[in-house]
């Protein structure tokens, strides 16, 4: 054995918990009294939690330096979020810890991909290094799809070798969403290059595939992925499991697919099904919460609430091999959660690594804040864009053009008779059709692609961002050519976020410095300035059919049918590049 | 990523099994029409399963170069023993693999714990090499307490340091049984340079706590214990789970626990439980199977169907960390197994990595010997017997004597008036006392203990084995002291197994020249020559309350009460040695 002081100090730490836990040493802290979802019991049971060193020593009767008399409340283990990106939130990871501990989760596994696709394994970086000391877990897995598409221009590209250094990182799980499904059916040297990469590991390969059904599944599965997160039909969650995949159930703002799913589940294949609260809105999460969200709606729908608690904990840790998280047992890390009901499921009291960090709803630990380098507060250069830039030719009068779905983030593709001057397309609001531009902005390359949208119902000025899946290059959608160039001179001014303009000035925006996709400030505050952003752009004329906001973040995730815009022009759902004239 | 030729050929495996299961190619074996217990899914699904390079392609549609109809036949995954001692069948790693692979059983856990308490490490290492290329998975657990008890003298001694090596072979999942609970709870040491080596590499560590409950089992727990297998209670399994600890049903030959265990498991933690086929005699496994049995018996008593097939499969191979066992889904090994029914469990098929290995009970697949090195085959080293080693001192004519109960492993410690020769104890038939010696037989150190016991009704000859748990001295019962050195020669002479003596010649053995507990032989053979010589020993009065053989090999198994004999004398409960004569 290695005879280190750490280890030395471990064999300590370890022997002190025993004494405590067989009774002949004073815990640190004890919970009396509690319900507790003891072990793996699978129900809680009555007694008193004895913890040390920031974890559980036993069950039972026990007495500690500080006592808290529980009076029957009831206790279970932190909450575990299986699959998240901290920066859909908008909001730096100290931030987002702020946001969801107070809800009781105690451990996310994150994929870093979207500041990835920004600033590579400096973005990654600085996600575990903003991460490192919060009252939260903060595992990561290793993205896979950094660019998720080579018809656009992102910030960096990102090969298993580039990932490497990660995988022998302990805070990092194993590989991220697997996006490229038709890589791994045709046998993509790098895609394989990462899978063998996890494999030869022993970690966890988690997966993406929307529709995926039959052979094609049966495929990407063979290729080693092990778990879904996108399924919107119980029909496609049983084909996953079946094909041995873990089912994440996830829960976002946009898609309430959780109704759908739960049929799926039963009390043979729940061990394999965990819980992810994935792409929520600050606003939401404010108002409903995060994973407590996510069980409090499963319970209501009929899940027995041990089942619950178990896919929100136990359940996710087992599928990535964090042995002492998920239950509430001795020798376990004493991450819990303190509810007095178990109706509305709203933590009391969230205690982590045996400390409490949060007090009915309001963070009680500090939180260390890590100053982003400036290489990650300064992603945004993008080349001057000119009027030019913007020009949308159509000598035919007929041009492809982008249509908005409600509630969706694919498209129609339509072609149709659009209003030009001198051959090129201008805004038409009568018929609400509307310019749309994507800036690439990593490179300042001067790539700008224009074409025409149909639906968002803008009625004068512009509205930019620097977030647009996958590659965040800066989008614009406007009535004028002015207003667009003042939003990508503001956007380019304020290095990222999102930007309304009208008769040449800023009407309101949102500064998102770290990496053009999230804020220094609060949740509440972020989710403020998202309602004042709203506001504005209904007034504008912005459709109440569509958020305003993230109903353009989509416009350019090209790997979603059936027409979208990136810096490289119109993309179709043969994922080539099309004139905007159609004729 | 390392670019050796074996990550090459690694990756053209993948890519060729993402082929077949997508489709595009041709498997090399479908299983046609089979009901599948498909993935996670919970339930089975009517479809084919191709196979190609011993790992599942694909369930569906699928056509191979070889197909086999199964006509709607049952397919389960492989079952696996999640803990075994193979040296407790006395058959040699390769003669278990015949036995029970043909019951389904395609993976084993296996604590070598025996063999390392006679031979060490070159115990272990053999069974390494002999389980090497058998159609079975063997993976091994360290032996944590060789030797179990310094009241004893074992073959071995084996710390932290010893078992290093193993903890870096990939078929090493961790760190066996824990049997040294008070070791746990006081600190030794050598336990706990163990338990932070198994922590260290993230590896399970099992348990084996007897009866411990309340506080004492909450400190075993906060030591790293993650299971026990000696339950024979609910409330003693409860009490486990609450702990965090797998659950392990075990069901010998001589303990019939799962009935009692049962009702410990529901749908919330059966997760958590898995099973174990220990200790059962070759007879057993012939007549009625293996971990197959257990799944019938369990469903016999009321357990989902699905829930007993995931104990004896995905359970266990998720504790273990087996990514690619436990479950028929693509990409995941080809073990299988193929019933006509889901009444008897009697596997029609086997098929191990994608090939038959069994065939209606029968082994379809050779099987290679690995020759036992010499160390291995002479490790019985006993200095001769004399008269005078055999002699029990009792000057007072009251003696401290072994009383056995029927169907325990525990004894009875009497204190009783006992016939006495010029001082000295001799059997006396008439009261059914009979003379117990233990003799060393590692070291020829020539340490003799003698001693009386009551109740095994012998009434004329010895009978002496090799196996006696947990140092597998000699141990040596008789009616007079000439049959018991005949025993002991003859045991020295065939290196180890079963003697019965009678008139100074051998009535009846067993040859176990493999450790002194192993035979070369087949199970059937072994059954036989153990039938015969229990016959035998009854025939010479044994009582038929006890098996003749297996009621003497836990008379030296000093860790249990009341009173044992172990190479250093009587050992009482409070585990210190004691004279026979009792005033």
């Amino acid at each position: 054995m290695p005879d280190t002081d750490e280890l030395y100090l471990a064999v300590q730490r370890e022997k002190k918990l025993v004494k405590i836990a067989s009774g002949r040493l004073e815990a640190d802290l004890v919970l009396k009294n509690a319900n507790v979802f003891a072990g793996f019991f699978g129900g809680f049971e009555r007694g008193d939690i004895a913890i040390a060193d920031g974890r559980i020593a036993g069950i039972g009767s026990y007495s500690g330096k500080e006592e808290i008399d529980l009076d029957g409340m009831f206790v279970t283990p932190g909450f575990i979020d299986a699959q998240v990106h901290i920066e859909c939130s908008m909001l730096m990871p100290e931030r987002y810890a702020e946001l969801v501990v107070p809800c009781g989760t105690t451990t996310i596994v994150a994929d870093p991909h979207e500041i990835a696709n920004i600033a590579g394994n400096d973005g990654i970086q600085y996600i575990l290094e903003a991460t490192e000391n919060l009252p939260l877990n903060v595992y990561l897995m290793m993205p896979s799809c950094v660019p998720s598409s080579d018809m656009e221009t992102s910030g960096a590209k990102l090969l298993a070798g580039d990932l490497q250094h990660l995988s022998m990182n302990p805070r990092v799980l194993g590989l991220a969403e697997m996006m490229n499904a038709p890589g791994v059916l045709a046998g993509d040297p790098d895609v394989y290059d990462k899978l063998m990469m996890a494999k030869e590991r022993n970690m966890p390969i988690d997966g993406h595939a929307p529709g995926l059904y039959g052979k094609a599944l049966a495929g990407y599965a063979a290729g080693g992925i092990e778990s879904d997160h996108e399924c919107v039909t119980a029909d496609e969650a049983r084909a996953r499991l079946a094909c041995g995949m873990h089912l994440v159930l996830r829960e976002t703002s946009a898609a309430h697919s959780l109704e759908k799913l739960l049929p799926a589940v039963n009390e043979h294949n729940a061990q394999f099904c965990f819980f992810s609260a994935d792409d929520r809105q600050p606003a939401d999460i404010l108002s409903d919460g995060d994973i407590n969200y996510v069980v409090r709606k499963a319970i209501m729908l009929g899940m027995p609430v041990a089942t619950a608690i178990q896919m929100a904990t136990i359940n996710a840790a087992k599928y990535f091999g964090l042995r002492d998280l998920g239950a509430i047992a001795p020798g376990w890390k004493a991450d819990l959660v303190v509810f007095d009901n178990l109706i509305d499921w709203v933590p009391k009291l969230v205690i982590k690594d045996g400390s409490i960090v949060a007090n009915d709803g309001k963070m009680a630990a500090g939180i260390e804040y890590a100053k982003p380098s400036g290489n990650i507060c300064h992603t945004v250069s993008a080349a001057p864009v000119k009027k030019e830039d913007l020009a949308v030719p159509v000598p035919s009068g007929y041009a492809h053009v982008i249509g908005l779905v409600p509630h969706q983030i694919f498209t129609r593709h339509l072609r149709l008779n659009v209003k030009t001057k001198n051959g090129m397309a201008i805004a038409d609001t009568d018929s609400d059709i509307l310019k749309l531009a994507v800036v690439e902005r990593h490179h300042a390359s001067g790539n700008v692609a224009a074409a025409l949208v149909k639906g968002y119902g803008l009625s004068h000025g512009a509205i930019g961002l620097t977030i647009a899946h996958d590659s965040h290059n800066m989008i614009i959608i406007g009535t004028n050519d002015d207003d667009m160039l003042a939003a990508a001179e503001e956007l380019s001014e304020i290095q990222g976020g999102v930007v309304i303009t009208d008769g040449g000035d800023v009407k309101a925006e949102l500064a998102l410095p770290v990496a053009g996709l999230m804020s220094p400030h609060s949740a509440e505050e972020v989710a403020s300035d998202i309602r004042q952003i709203n506001r504005i752009a209904h007034e504008m004329g912005v459709s109440y059919a569509y958020d305003p906001i993230f109903s353009l973040t989509f416009l350019s995730l090209v790997v979603m049918p059936e027409l979208k815009l990136s810096d490289k022009g119109l993309i179709d759902s043969s994922l080539s590049v099309i004139p905007v004239n159609a004729e």
